[in-house]
């Protein structure tokens, strides 16, 4: 009999966001297919021999793991119970729940890639779960939309999704964004190219946080990470490049020594030109040589929008990765793609006041309930509006009027019928706009049209 | 590197078997607005205080439980350790996978009640999880589709799951159906009425299986259940009974005695009239006496629908429940709901061939990739198909044309415009019709046009 509560760093979602959030998934999902890409969806849990070690030693400690059923501690033995929480979890659990829809898609793609129609374009919107601690804006369970072309190493589909998000963000009412670019070859040949070789891992996670806490402050990460004082002096040109407007030029000048440099540079060179091709004239791209992206498994390019004056993180982000179904046994298998998360969407979205107000989701028109003869009298309209398509419903109680109407105005319904005896025997029901207060008296069949030329 | 394989029990869903999943969900829902359902999305997992206890014994055991994160045997005992896998797993997990959509909507209802407008009327459409042993239509993760309203005892809202499921049903194609009632009023009625007060539990359970093990075994099972003789002598008029067309007069000479019974014929009497008044005539409902459902928390009508003709179990069943929310300290909303099983709908709707054939949702059209020039001529009429809402794609590598068709035809795709140095210089495309092989030569706007009319 305890107050029940949600578990934390989870949310319901009411009538009023659930609009909201369909809005959104709408207006994504249908662009996705504008561009070819058809709908996937995977399991909630997986096991945890896909899940484990493919997000590096803190996603394994993120993942929501799940208890074997049954009698999951009978064949435990004392050493077992001493070994400490990590070991014992693969003991007394098999399974855990989807962390992105990456791997599970790289999975999907290795176990059907014998009937799949290669390149192979899919796209797919359901939730993920991660045990982070929560906090404003972060939860841990949280919808991902994305969409990835596998099979092909074709530009065309790094320009395709620039122009997806020049197709998604302005539907959304999003129009002053940036795509920043960025591609890690050219991120590779930055390491070997001041005597850093193989650590454009590191390089990558220190130069990501310029933007927030500096140059000085990269440096001395740099340098914490084994970096040189030589390698960090022959960085310069990145600090002064990374202002936009892509400076390919110059970094060709800087770069020429490096082979992978060179065509990471001719990579996004050709994004560029193709995304100018499907006629996109001022497209909001901006090549950014400090931005490197976490995860481990890009290896073109990489992008992340942002909304401008927005105090938010990235509303989006995605690469290339030239081997992610390599750690299921089956390599060479190219793929790039795009992530948006729907909840910094939403508060985006939110904060500029970005929502349409019309609801075609939600009721039309109430019927009200006076008493027992317009009741049945209701009965028969009802039918009539639904059929026609409109969203509609009578009061189900004979309460007082002022009660019903006050429901209707607590559900924004825009509509209400009236009828009373007069109403049954002229036949012309008394239609109550909710905002205006008008009302006017019409016979079904007007009221339908009346109200289907409304919801238009 | 070990082959990668899906968890026990689950599914991916394909382009194939989204596009009509979707078609089932999309009509679900339409219906569920039309008839004045707002959405509600709760999330995954819950407390397990929320929901242990709520589904019996057995539904507790079928919960999947989630591991608590970080060190979660750090602190347990040897004593926990020996005291068994059920008390043991009190200690070390505090959530569960959501189990159906009813609970968690409860703990919603009674966490917002301040707010809601009532009667509150909701939809929710979301998966469930139960670790139930997987075999032949039966799956640890699937969904389910649900329609509630609260806080009114008003018979139209049964009336209305009548209407909703006659509208439902033969939208998806399903025209042979038939939708049993009872009301569990008439059972503990009946549970009196032979001596046996109080055990209608039992006997629910016991006669719920008239259909599949016939009468000689129920009474059997009534007799292992503590029945007496006496008392299955007095239960004759049930087995005569059972077969429909509402034999309310029969049953009320038998069950006058019981004020509580004839209070349960008295409502389903009103929702054959109500169902009535609402206009439909020739309803396919039927009364069913021997109708039980196994939940406990049904307390008034109670609705099992089945396909006719077709070998599966019930597509969808619900009922009216008077004290939900009373196991969260909240007594006194009583609630009617249905829920359709997607899964067997998907089955039945196989089985009678009933899905469309139409794709809206996937590649319309697909551009060849002959050379590089009639590529980056393509580029340039891409973007005008998908401004005009077509759904289409260029193939992104120059490969053999038969590759290309070949991938268009793998992928359903109807029509592929091709592109040569002709038809560069003609601005005349072809279009080939992928069906019928047929090729025509149009401008750019003809083809939209052709296909914006092939669309709808």
């Amino acid at each position: 009999m305890s107050k029940p509560s949600l578990a934390r760093g989870t949310r319901d979602f009411g009538p009023e966001q659930m609009a909201k959030r369909t809005f959104i998934f709408d207006t994504i999902r249908r662009a996705f297919q504008r561009y070819g890409f058809l709908p996937l969806e995977t399991p909630a849990f997986e096991n945890l021999s896909v899940l484990m070690g493919k997000y590096g030693e803190e996603g394994d400690q993120l993942l929501f793991k799940i208890l074997n059923s049954g009698d999951f501690s009978g064949k435990l033995t004392d050493p077992d119970w001493n070994e400490g929480y990590k070991a014992l979890t693969g003991k007394i659990s098999e399974k855990g729940l989807r962390y992105d829809l990456t791997v599970p898609f790289a999975r999907y793609v290795v176990m059907n890639r014998g009937t799949l129609a290669m390149p192979f374009k899919r796209y797919q919107i359901q939730p993920v779960w991660r045990a982070d601690r929560p906090q404003k804006g972060r939860y841990r369970e949280f919808y991902q939309c994305d969409a990835d072309v596998v099979g092909t190493d074709s530009l065309l589909c790094e320009a395709e999704i620039v122009m997806l998000l020049h197709d998604i963000l302005p539907a959304l009412g999003i129009e002053d964004f940036t795509i920043k670019i960025n591609n890690r070859k050219i991120l590779t040949g930055i390491a070997d190219m001041i005597g850093a070789h193989g650590m454009e891992g590191p390089l990558c996670v220190a130069i990501d946080k310029l933007d927030k806490i500096g140059k000085e402050k990269v440096e001395e990460e740099l340098i914490q990470r084994g970096f040189t004082s030589e390698s960090i002096l022959k960085l310069e040109p990145v600090f002064s490049l990374s202002d936009g407007t892509a400076p390919f030029k110059e970094l060709k000048n800087w770069l020429s020594g490096s082979e992978i440099a060179m065509k990471g540079i001719d990579e996004l060179e050709t994004v560029w030109k193709l995304v100018k091709t499907l006629g996109l004239e001022n497209a909001r791209i901006q090549f950014d040589v400090t931005l490197a992206r976490g995860l481990s498994y890009y290896t073109g390019a990489i992008f992340e929008v942002k909304a401008n004056n927005v105090q938010i993180g990235s509303i989006s982000g995605g690469g290339r990765y030239d081997n992610l179904t390599g750690t299921f046994g089956v390599p060479g298998i190219s793929g790039v793609g795009i992530s948006l998360g729907v909840d910094r969407i939403y508060d985006v979205m939110e904060e500029l006041n970005l929502f349409p107000e019309s609801r075609k989701t939600s009721t039309q028109v109430m019927i009200s309930n006076f008493d027992e003869e317009a009741f049945l009298y209701g009965l028969s309209v009802l039918p009539k509006l639904r059929n026609a398509g409109i969203n509609a419903e009578i009061y189900p109680d004979s309460v007082k009027l002022k009660k019903q109407l006050d429901y209707a105005d607590r559900k924004n319904i825009p509509f209400v019928i009236l009828i009373g005896s007069d109403e049954i025997q002229s036949g012309l029901l008394t239609l109550k706009n909710m905002k205006s207060g008008e009302q006017q008296k019409r016979n079904a069949s007007d009221i339908i049209a009346l109200l289907t030329a409304e919801r238009s």
